[in-house]
């Protein structure tokens, strides 16, 4: 048994280097690749994807875990070998219930979506998109169809990115949250917008840079096991528990662009390079979800970096690197300004409070688009209204509509966006328990310190890695299932101190 | 057939895209990976190697190739489709004739002696690695024998870099060149060395970096397929037709060691780059030996970049981006300065005139080592002896000596040197053939025109890519076998007019 337990290492070692190689290639391909290399690039991703998926779904790696079941069965649930043989057995039922055939035309036809949505976008043409469009959401169908388990067609397609939850599961949620979250709109948004022209003054680029390092590295981001560059889209990427890498994008004019990225990334950073080193090149070793991960950088980036607590020690810091421009504003104002809440049609900018009701629109949609409610040529309209309806604004284009975020162009339509709101559902919970075992930790932020924080989210939340469901890591860390409630009370607590609510 | 021809295809990009991988994570390991990055990538790059080599050596590729013999056959020997399988099969009779088991305990052989070596060399401790370099040499003769086909035991070795070369071609082209080149050397070094202290002032770094970059640009090397960045050792890489990068080092008080470690490793990148496009993804796609691929490198830095012509076009921009440091130095200091020469201790640093000697010195150590005429304990020695001999200086110990080089410490014994010597004298048999057929590229460097020389490499050396071996293009190139002659004649041309000869 040893010696199988042995060979399945051995397996899923090769299968996790050939995704990690795939993450070098992909890193490089969006942050210093030359132009010149893009179509071999693309050829060498995918034959490498291709490998590892062989690989992923050999017959012999499930007769394999087959036998290990009676050693599996004698280890304690949270060992690394119970746990090893369990995660492995689940991407390995996940991935053979998938043809290779639809398989690969799928990642084709997401590669030329793609491709068709980078030019469609900046040309403002969604019926440029439209037939790829239609075509991704019948893939998405038929993808979900090769999963009988399920009460809804999303089910499986949610499954993917945050294994345990239902299309149901995510509604109840959603329908609480919002709820509970309009009216908070409502009351902000009746009231006059804050003043923030501070942070559109002129920041020169390395001072941004410089200073967004400076904060992380404090946070416990480790240098030594990762690196920051640019790109056009901010990400995190991981090789290896060593060498987790983010990058960030900025404008000069806009000096809360780098600063939240920096952070956002570096919570989603920190995960990674946190998880017990003795999961190196395990399929534990990674977050346990999207909604946990999401947690995670929305923590750094929201609960620690857009608090009152955070700036009182480092305003002083910012203003002193750019004195020219912030000598005059005061921490007042600037807290303000980094919190300003202001409807807005561009997910990605939207503010903590207006951000989910983005989400909860796009979720609608993905299951109206699944359940045959809502037709892919009507989504731009669909848009338009419920923007409206939700947040009172509409976008003048599909540039800045429909067709902004890449994510059902590059994949599919279907769980593609819930582990964002979840994410800041459980960015409460998971600081609030922080909270509650180390009282002292927003005295800390105040001076600069965030070793207990990081020190008590390593501990609970990444160490494990994969080990536990992203149920069960919510219920071990704090002591019940994923509640609105914490979220709720930290946005009233806040907001309720810049606007009246 | 056609169909046996596209399954010969596909297998091939399959191998060629896994070792593109591996590329670039070498690449990044030696650029810009973390520290803390380094275990796992060691991992990585030895599993993605090892999928190389298994579908490189599997028995189904050999019958393919043997099954397409007859459509071979019907083919023009340059064709594209003739040449694919010749030099597939070229590859794939080498890498079958040596055992797995064998080749895997080589590697990791490799990479301990080289890991000990980054040890021993800053400690000056030659004993650390002797045991190490006795089994390497060990190593190297049971990997010769696996070839029998062969009259020397380095004869495998040699043709790994150098296909087609023998231990015995070599040993007579290396006697020719050292009875003509001693007198030079002789009649240079015994009158008073060039003054060279004005590439030693300080020279900031980023001027530096623009400088060379504009060079290359000119030269012809494609910012839009590649890109420098600077690593411990130069070097170039190539990961498609479309992307070949460079790397480089400088120092401030060197600006020879940037300038012209960019020219060479550009001289690298243009040859990739220039390969033809229908070679993408093919074992086509790549230089033809390693000394045809020096004298790339070496007539960009050299024939080009330390020429006078070259020089009287941009010196003057040298002294306008410089000007504090070198206005007040003549474009014939400059010129006899950087090519000074000097006996030295390390090759690398070696001046043209030199440098060969060290590289002779080397290939005799490697044909007496394996020989047995020289054990590996008396190699310091040995280094010591014959370096005072041929050029008249001694190292003071064994860093500055016998462990300088990496090549015997990562690799073999045997075929490591040669190409570099082979190349310089390539160098100047290709251009000669470029100023033959141009007469105006000498007259064009003179106003910073490098079109018509990169043009010729281009159609003539570049685009065949391994279509031909290195003798067969030579031939084809130049009219005739690889002579001596050019080369000497380049040397007593040049040091004439800086010395009296």
């Amino acid at each position: 048994m040893e010696s199988k337990f042995q060979e399945l290492e051995a397996r899923l070692v090769v299968i996790h280097d050939l995704n990690a190689a795939n993450a070098v290639l992909q890193w490089d391909q969006q942050t210093l690749m030359p132009s010149g290399g893009a179509a071999a690039r693309g050829r060498q991703l995918a034959t490498v994807g291709r490998l590892a998926h062989e690989l992923q779904t050999d017959p012999a790696l499930g007769r394999l875990l087959d036998d290990l079941r009676p050693f599996e069965e004698q280890q304690p649930y949270e060992s690394r070998e119970a746990s090893l043989i369990r995660v492995a057995r689940r991407d390995y039922e996940e991935a053979v219930q998938v043809p290779p055939a639809f398989m690969a035309e799928f990642l084709r036809h997401g590669a030329e979506a793609y491709e068709v949505w980078t030019r469609a976008r900046p040309a403002n043409d969604f019926a440029m998109v439209q037939p790829y469009l239609e075509t991704t959401l019948d893939m998405s169908r038929r993808l979900a169809e090769f999963f009988p388990n399920r009460d809804h067609l999303a089910d499986p397609l949610i499954g993917f990115r945050d294994y345990g939850m239902t299309a149901a599961m995510v509604r109840n949620l959603f329908t609480e949250l919002r709820e509970q979250l309009v009216p908070i709109v409502h009351a902000i948004t009746s009231q006059q917008p804050a003043d923030d022209s501070c942070l559109h003054k002129h920041f020169p680029l390395d001072k941004q840079w410089d200073f967004g390092v400076d904060v992380v590295k404090r946070f416990g981001y480790d240098f030594e096991r990762g690196r920051q560059d640019k790109s056009p889209h901010p990400f995190t990427t991981s090789f290896s528990i060593g060498d987790v890498r983010i990058t960030t994008r900025m404008k000069e004019n806009r000096l809360e662009e780098a600063l939240f990225s920096t952070m956002h990334e570096a919570g989603h950073a920190m995960y990674e390079q946190g998880i017990a080193p003795e999961f190196e090149g395990t399929p534990l070793a990674g977050g346990t979800s999207a909604a946990v991960h999401e947690s995670q950088s929305r923590l750094w980036e929201n609960l620690v970096g857009r608090s009152r607590a955070f700036w009182e020690y480092w305003y002083p810091a910012l203003q002193n690197t750019f004195k020219e421009q912030l000598h005059d504003v005061t921490l007042a104002t600037f807290y303000r300004a980094i919190n300003k809440v202001q409807p807005s049609l561009i997910r990605t900018d939207a503010d903590e409070v207006t951000y989910n009701l983005h989400v909860m629109m796009r979720f609608d949609f993905e299951m109206d688009l699944l359940d045959g409610k809502l037709q892919v040529r009507d989504l731009p309209e669909a848009w338009r209204e419920r923007l409206h309806h939700d947040l009172g604004v509409e976008p003048a284009d599909d540039r800045n509509g429909v067709l902004q975020d890449v994510h059902w162009f590059d994949g599919y339509v279907g769980g593609a966006f819930q582990g964002y709101t979840l994410g800041n559902i459980l960015s409460a919970q998971f600081f609030d328990a922080a909270t509650q075992a180390h009282p002292g930790i927003t005295a800390d932020m105040q001076r600069g310190a965030f070793d207990t924080l990081h020190g008590w989210l390593r501990d609970n939340v990444y160490r494990p890695g994969r080990i536990f469901t992203a149920a069960e890591l919510v219920e071990r860390v704090t002591g019940g299932p994923l509640r609105v409630g914490p979220y709720i009370r930290y946005l009233r607590e806040k907001y309720g101190m810049l606007y009246t609510l």
